[in-house]
């Protein structure tokens, strides 16, 4: 297919049925399309602003839901890890380990998630310029693994806001791995005097299609039948009842790209 | 027609020969696409880096130039004014006003364009928010004009950098108004040490097609036989032998976006 | 006197009485310390952000309450101008033109400053590097004025917030012209929802210390007796009881770093 | 003392000779001023640009060294710590364990490193708001331990440059934790296409005095006879030969700014 292919899910495995109910109807949505869909979900926020926000269901536990969504629905998984051993672990049920935007710096965590020989999608940093990402990548490469994804989470705008810098998409395109807008996380608004981060949801379909139209590989977003029950970054996720129209629009943009 | 449109020239008027040159080039390949187009030329800059940069051939010499275009190739015309006098000067030869962006919230020139009755194409300063250009655009409401016109030329990224905020596409168009993107200058690198602001036009159809994929409803470009022997902002225009390459690819993404 | 300069007053000519009251408290703090004043006010705002915001009593009228000002204290005044033509007529009345920082790159207005032979105190624009601001210095030199003065007034980060970053006072005065900070504009929060610039004056007191410690030459400030009354930039004033306090320990700041 | 105390060393242990000959000169120039002086210097660096880094001669083998400064020369220890695990290890050691700029939202290395008991020096993330570094030092003190130190190392401004926000200090020392500005990582200049880090170093007195006239209870920086060959971080340590008369000028207005 030329299709750009789709990362998505909720943010974090609230409960199996939640999961299974999510993976099951995007993969509906996405098969009518001829989108390639790997499912996405954290099996654990490490870095919520605050202590008391709701970070996961116990690790083994989650990963073992995403690996049931795995043999149910015959859907390559994406999870994010945080600490160098959790690669391994993570590994046995995922078939791509993503580095979170804070951590893509990490050396250690980079190189561990290398050497279990799964495709490795890195975030850009909000404070990383495009052109530097491609020292995360080589840091992959030269763990002996080519496999790597990069993705546009949003740059830093100051301290509420982030921008998305669509001049990213051909420099790290250049560098020869894929390239992802992640059009959830990217409209953000941080640093919120509650604690919560923020969002603008209403700009999804705005990020997107610019995405598309300026050549990315696949897109990323985190969307829930109920944002506003989600119990992690509910203010910036798709509903899910918005997710086939878009889609649907997006595909449109696509094919016209595709044929330049 | 469907199309968005075009402003488009060289950055000043740098001679007569010159000017009628680009602007029956840029016609016949908007002709071909059907593509409205409104030539652009500065008859003067006013607020170049260094006192010793070219800023233009004399007011009235290059207005005529400019009256001279659009009598001879009928093309409707596009100048930017930096003082209320100026207003009614340039309106005698010209059918858009364009206030600069760093002058974009001085309240006496854009009440002054207004009153000439012209539209008034208000370009978004690299310090203001898309929300805030609500009140520029006011402004020129209030004084009796409703012909406001919206340009996005990037906003202020670091001392060295702007970035496009495609978020303001729908937040401006949600005035009422048209909404533009001038892909050239929002590619500017300000502030740099020789007192010559830099450029990054291999950029130009990243930002083109991201814009007409969300939405404007056109597009506002520096053009230039010969950029490298530009008399201004040389560092930023497109060659002019890409245009009509870069339209067709936007003509198509337009088709698609616009059967929304 | 080894002590810095203030410019201060309230942001514009309100009425005569408010004006004269402001000037003789000022003053006669500014005595106490040995404090050179020279006395501010705009006697119009041009670029306010909503065309129904107060912009002033009069040019005229507004001058020649400087002018009063003037005669019965014997202070010097500094002004703002916002185009070529008010250069002369402002010149008449005060003792120092001030270039807005959105204006800090027209290139007819510094000059048509610097030829009336007054001090052209020159606002670093929020979306211009300090080393950039050679090239604004440098056209007032070439029309044969030396008598440059530089302020920052912070800049641009993200659309609501400014940022002084103190790395240009020394950038700044290797020019070798005095370099001002301005406490109260740099805490502006621009580009609100409702279109009144808001400000954190409860910050005055940090950027004033960090600017005298960092070496600067002069102070800028708005202040007011009822900063919540004022009828322009009331958001971020220093309330005008908290001057002599704020003065007492700048002052003993000043002359610890005077000695270095 | 009512002096400000100082965390300075090298960037990185690069040899036990080298370690012991800046502590020991250090040691003699805080003791001149009276200044309680924290040796610090990292057993590995884990984020650097590039894989092929300079990141440590080994944890154990560095850490015995930081040992070896504490028990000939009396000093406490600050070190930075980059995953859970490593927080015991490390506070085996040394008396202040820091949290890395990228770490600081990562719940895990708080909590475990709130667990040693020991000091906590969070530095505060270049996107980060000073406001929500509450949440960081919320997560030390929800896990029993309110020796919170908060540390400010610059804000992201652009892709290529950081500023220091001294609105930051009477922000975080509102939480009631000793506030710190780290002197030369807030120099830094990231994102260069070498993939190594630069700087200003230039800066360092600028900056410095600021933070101390703003109130600050610390300094941090890095230090090295030779910057330009040390093996990381040079292009923004301070020469050690500026070390003392820096401080004496910054101990003069400490003296001023604490009789306020």
């Amino acid at each position: 297919t030329n299709n750009f292919f789709l990362m998505a899910g909720p943010c974090v495995v609230e409960s199996e049925s939640n999961v299974l109910r999510i993976a099951e109807t995007v993969a509906k949505i996405t098969d009518k399309f001829k989108i390639p869909y790997i499912f996405k979900a954290s099996y654990r926020k490490a870095n919520r602003s605050r202590i008391d926000s709701f970070s996961g269901i116990g690790d083994e536990k989650a990963l073992k839901i995403l690996g049931e969504v795995k043999k149910k629905f015959g859907l390559p998984i994406v999870t994010d890890i945080h600490s160098a051993p959790e690669a391994e672990m993570a590994a046995e049920y995922v078939d791509v380990l993503q580095i979170p935007a804070f951590l893509c710096r990490q050396t250690d965590l980079l190189v561990a998630a290398a050497k279990t020989g799964k495709f490795v999608n890195i975030k850009k940093g909000q404070f990383v310029s495009p052109d530097s990402m491609r020292f995360a990548a080589q840091k992959v490469v030269d763990s002996g693994n080519n496999n790597v994804i990069l993705t546009d989470r949003g740059t830093m705008f100051g301290y509420h806001d982030l921008i998305v810098d669509f001049r990213a998409i051909p420099i790290m395109k250049s560098f020869g791995f894929p390239v992802v807008v992640d059009v959830t996380h990217s409209l953000q608004q941080p640093n919120q005097t509650s604690g919560v981060t923020g969002g603008r949801p209403e700009m999804i379909e705005t990020i997107a299609r610019a995405a598309i139209a300026t050549g990315v590989d696949g897109l990323f977003m985190e969307t829930h039948f109920n944002p506003a029950e989600a119990l992690s970054d509910g203010a910036n996720m798709l509903n899910l009842n918005h997710l086939e129209g878009l889609l649907e629009r997006l595909v449109k943009i696509r094919e016209v790209v595709k044929a330049f």
